[in-house]
């Protein structure tokens, strides 16, 4: 199995700045036939649990053989590992440190190799920006038809993190945390129907968030009233509270990190 | 007459999630050899109107038989219909909200269809994002050679509006509106030499927005001085009040919806 | 030698409004091949150092014979001459602002042409987007193959500044400045190995800019401390003061144009 020619970039750099420029011309430097596609650029910055989502939500979606680069680094130029992750149907190229905790999640088989050949890195070799001198020629070079063995040997011990689980608080009741807030608003929580069934078992309850509450999950955004609070299982499959055309996020004056409280 | 491999996207999506990556995977899931290329993705959440100011001044440039992905849908999940609209050169998939209603002002003949085909949806099928599920796999399938007949027949009573247009106030005066404001603060009026030529006649003139008052309309931008409110009429062929490096909308205190007053 | 087919954009024209991607259209408009890569688009408005820096660190690491357009333009519409400059490896289409001094600087041989083949503008001509008239329509031709001789004539007198320098204020002081913040908040100065060898010669040293004051310059981010300032060799090759995990512009107060001084 070889690499295809498209490498998809999730990192937290950002619009204002060249990165992400430079490294789309890193690529095309090394293979001019790549096919450069911008999966998000707009991670919170640092930040390995929002990068970690991004990546989880949506490397499924692109054809086999893609190769997704995900860098989100805080730890660059310190000893932190550069790997390359197989799956049985995409490659991965991120820093050992948990970002793609929530892919290996989803995938019953997974390589993962240290990147050791410097060979394949630009020279000199900054200490400050390894997407550009590490991730995206080794994404170039696999993109070209490199084999992955060729890039170094597998290891066992990387650094693989969970999402917190909701916790059962009483007989009817689960408090879980909102994991991240979307463009529009949007509360997305840790809530799932495979970990708290109950919740979307289409009884009566409420949802309560920072200073709001919602009554009830409804099937889609259009069903709410303007202003209103409420519940949707979201494309990405977590508990979202949202808000028709408005920004939940507002309404209730919650972010990352509140407490979801509900209650059947 | 085939569609071709460049399909464009338009949204409000912005960049900050995995929204659009999701999308440009799911286009090139279908069809490894599309080209997706953004059109603009930062459209104004739920905002029909600049949604379809944004496709209309843009989707003439490409070249003939590109596929333009139109994705504002403030009712995603509710009734509201998927649409095919082919013009005489290009192709166009989006929800039935009247986002395409400035590209048909634009166009002698339309043919619209509703997009009936589930079996070009991906499954499951989001309640929440019919962008990914719904349009995204149309457009890709579209541009890997389905003819448009395919995805289901032709309507006549698709939504439709029309842009408000400027009114006469006094025998020297017309009354238009801000449009929209740019990045760079500059503000778009509805005011255009179609429907106020007397505007554009070349006669002394002033024109109040917001707090600010313009004496002149000007060939371009460095003709004015720092500070100083001017009209030009701009590349979309509107009058627009701008600032010599400088952002129009601070300088008048004004924006989108504000009323604009030209007098001769 | 003939132009490449990646066409790369570096603009202050944002991601908000349809000018980024009424360009992309033109350029494929004229030639379908093309591949259009963002280097950029969210360069400071009107700011022509900063779009100067941008491609300066950017266009070496793209294949040969890639063509950069660098459309940051306040003077559009006015008599400034829009350029074609060829390199040794790479071609640029530019208005004659001094956008492409810093391209100069790194360069041994440039050949400059004003560009005044009108028969490749789009027709009509506006007075306020060259972006899309002038500059995007020559890129798209280029890219096609037409020779940069065909574009205009050669001349010597084109616009071009230097970077400001560091000053020596003391035996054992440096005063700079601060060029432009990341999207990170580090603050990069104009200070280099180049041009201030004794302040990366290892020796004891404070770093003093805005409120905030560092004591050192380490080899990367992840050395220092939660809040602590210090200096960086970055990989732009200049003096930046940055902060681990945190925004040195925020720590220090400080911003682009603000004074930075070193003592050793």
């Amino acid at each position: 199995m070889a690499a295809g020619r498209i490498v998809t970039l999730t990192t937290d750099f950002g619009g204002a700045d060249h990165f992400v420029g430079v490294m789309r011309g890193v690529i095309l430097g090394v293979n001019p036939a790549a096919q450069v596609v911008d999966l998000c650029n707009s991670v919170n910055s640092f930040d390995v649990l929002d990068g970690a989502l991004t990546i989880a939500q949506a490397y499924k979606y692109f054809p086999a053989d893609t190769i997704h680069m995900v860098v989100v680094d805080p730890g660059v130029g310190s000893a932190r590992r550069p790997l390359l992750v197989t799956t049985s149907k995409h490659y991965f190229i991120a820093p050992d440190n948990g970002v793609l905790s929530l892919v290996m999640e989803q995938e019953e088989r997974v390589s993962v190799r240290h990147i050791t050949a410097e060979h394949y890195f630009l020279q000199p070799l900054s200490n400050t920006f390894h997407g550009r001198d590490v991730f995206a020629p080794c994404a170039g070079w696999l993109s070209k038809g490199v084999e992955p063995e060729k890039f170094g040997d597998e290891i066992t011990d990387f650094v693989r993190f969970t999402l917190p689980k909701p916790k059962m608080v009483a007989e009817r009741a689960v408090k879980g945390a909102v994991l991240k807030v979307d463009k529009f608003g949007n509360l997305i929580t840790n809530i799932t129907p495979e970990n708290a069934a109950a919740v979307f078992a289409g009884k009566a309850l409420k949802i309560t968030v920072g200073n709001g509450a919602a009554s009830g999950i409804f099937d889609n955004y259009a069903q709410g009233k303007p202003g209103e609070l409420f519940g949707v299982l979201n494309s990405m499959g977590f508990l979202e509270i949202a808000c028709n055309r408005g920004a939940a996020a507002q309404v209730a004056k919650a972010g990352r990190g509140s407490e979801v409280l509900v209650e059947w």
